[in-house]
């Protein structure tokens, strides 16, 4: 049994940089880039050799208050059911980590380029991880308003072409 | 541009329980459970709808000293090209964060049972996840090193089978 009291201290390895502001970083085409601290460049070495790299950041905009929700409506929709937020990807959760998949650009010195990053300028970043065999996809189930809102996305998408 | 000196508090959501010791935990048929602050518990409603979910963990066995690591032979081996720790998934880096793809078993009350969990018995839990949109797997492409790494993993699979 472990203690609660045990001290995680987390330190930002860099921070997010884009001209994109308010919903405009939800457009998966998004580009934008990752400064890390100068000294932690070496650090990159053959992080090109993948497509698809995952972030993890610190959503600094969330408040307590925030931290505190047990609950929520996905996408904030009301005719979706109401869940807890571990079911769902709100930045309203006890820590406001985000995680996204994002495609890798490019790599310059201690600046990573990335498309589809979901974070405002600013944002601190936690971790960079490529694809461990675990994460390669086999079979998975959803829920049922999954499906909805996904079919509604691709819906629009097509809608957009 | 963002201050490094940003606050970031992260406090565990629960803690892993397994009876797995050492190389055992790395089973992908290994069982352990999540056991949630029992404030929580209602924070994991509907999240049983998803066959597979994302567990974000603090490892907290990694030291300063580790933290510091710069480069690594993936898993620790010779034969493979020295990376930078953030190309690979070692648990020696900046921060030490586990990200790891599971099966999702059951839920009952704050307790959550998964499969294939590569965590510790008492390893802090800081966030779960379910998919999101952007999580589903289009083409991606990954190293020489790794597609080699995998190639043998499934070569001893089968072996085994």
């Amino acid at each position: 049994m472990m203690s609660y009291s045990v001290k995680i201290d987390v330190k930002p390895i860099g921070y997010v940089k884009t001209e994109a502001v308010g919903k405009e970083v939800r457009d998966r085409s998004h580009v934008s880039q990752i400064v890390f601290r100068k000294e932690l460049a070496e650090a990159l070495e053959g992080i090109q050799g993948f497509s698809h790299i995952f972030i993890l950041f610190w959503l600094h905009r969330i408040g307590e208050k925030e931290r505190g929700t047990m609950k929520v409506h996905p996408r904030g929709r009301e005719d979706m059911p109401l869940l807890g937020v571990f079911a769902t990807r709100t930045p309203h959760r006890p820590n406001p980590i985000g995680l996204t998949r994002v495609k890798l650009l490019g790599v310059e010195g201690n600046v990573v380029t990335v498309q589809g990053l979901d974070a405002f300028d600013g944002t601190p970043v936690l971790d960079v991880k490529p694809f461990d065999f675990w994460d390669t996809t086999e079979g998975f189930t959803v829920p049922e308003w999954w499906m909805k809102l996904e079919k509604e996305r691709l819906q629009r998408k097509k809608e957009r072409q």
